[in-house]
């Protein structure tokens, strides 16, 4: 998988992509990622990439013709599956999508930054837009850092255990079960005795009860109508 | 504000916060940012913090004594609104509750790494979970990225304009409506006339019909029965 990701601040997204899961990802070549930087798409001197709003009002808004460069640029080097557009407007993503995502070959990400993107290019250029939730933030790249990561582990041999991610809260619509680790005491405070047990049906069965019980009590809406 | 963050790989969060609007928040004294490695709270020699599964199963669980160690000695320091856990199963974030939090002085910010921490971290120390969407991640630490990101942008004097943050998505219910800049017209892909008419009681209209129209074409669940 590739993924060329579209900025006017790449280094907010140099980290997350230098630790953990995610470089032990690029470094198994399992995912490439690159970095555009708007700004080199730009052929004034002042480096614009933004301008005032049509009509009034505060904010900047990312100017057409940089974006046009750039993604024209990319589209001429390979085929892209999808040229998203992170915007808190866009269809909100869940696991499904990130496990949707995960089998592409070549993605754009385009991030908006100040305002907002020209709606020019919503219409002419993105084929898809994702929010990653109800609020809005200073800009798309934490949200491309989070599209990135959810997609990412999903790839075969990026987690180490293969089966984690199956265990992992939304795959099977439930949250996840409650987990524990040593010490089985610790200030009085005792891991379920069941867990100890070394009956592993029994374990089973209380990791799917637990799960059960934690998904309507929490999140009810996650639970088909007849499972409730 | 002054925001803890105890973390497993600190290393993921460095760039979010030394670039754009964050780190002008920080820089202006707006937002005080603590990363906490969670290994320098752990006497072992081999720097241990997590561990097997009680109980069998994929994936490692994060130990509850060096999560003890670490908020114990920030709250003696100082008292801490809430300690919150970033998890996909807490209560889902939204911009309501990140104006709810932009309010506080306070707050740790306790980022799960791998399959998560051990439950009695959140059944002692935790006073609220939070997740930024129902999708699963490599770890807290992004989500924590986003959680401060969605929070210092609404405390007055982080955005350059005051006025900027009122007119995002969400702040009433509605999406926002499209914007443009120049170019007025960028192969043959004109912006709406009205946007150029100098008529800003007619714009300020046009305006709320496209909020409202987008908003129930796009997400209809965000309009209130009585909108619709």
């Amino acid at each position: 998988m590739r993924i060329d990701i579209i900025t006017v601040v790449p280094d907010i997204l140099k980290s997350p992509f230098e630790a953990s899961i995610l470089k032990r990802a690029i470094d198994k070549g399992l995912v490439e990622i690159h970095l555009h930087n708007l700004r080199d798409y730009v052929t004034d001197n002042y480096k614009q990439v933004d301008d005032y709003q049509f009509g009034g009002g505060a904010g900047m808004v990312m100017m057409i013709e940089p974006i046009d460069k750039c993604i024209t640029a990319l589209k001429a080097e390979r085929e892209y599956d999808e040229i998203i557009y992170m915007t808190p407007d866009g269809h909100t993503l869940k696991q499904g999508m990130a496990n949707e995502l995960s089998l592409k070959e070549n993605l754009i990400i385009l991030c908006g930054h100040y305002k907002g993107v020209d709606q020019r290019v919503r219409e002419h250029f993105i084929t898809r837009e994702i929010s990653i939730g109800d609020y809005v933030l200073s800009g798309g790249e934490l949200g491309a850092a989070v599209l990135c990561d959810a997609v990412i582990r999903l790839l075969p041999g990026v987690l180490g255990n293969e089966t984690s991610a199956l265990t992992d809260s939304f795959q099977d619509n439930l949250l996840a079960p409650p987990i524990y680790t040593r010490p089985s005491e610790y200030k009085g405070w005792k891991v379920p005795e069941i867990l100890t047990s070394g009956n592993f049906q029994k374990i089973e069965e209380w990791r799917e009860d637990q799960a059960y019980e934690r998904t309507k009590k929490l999140r009810p809406d996650l639970l088909s109508e007849e499972e409730k």
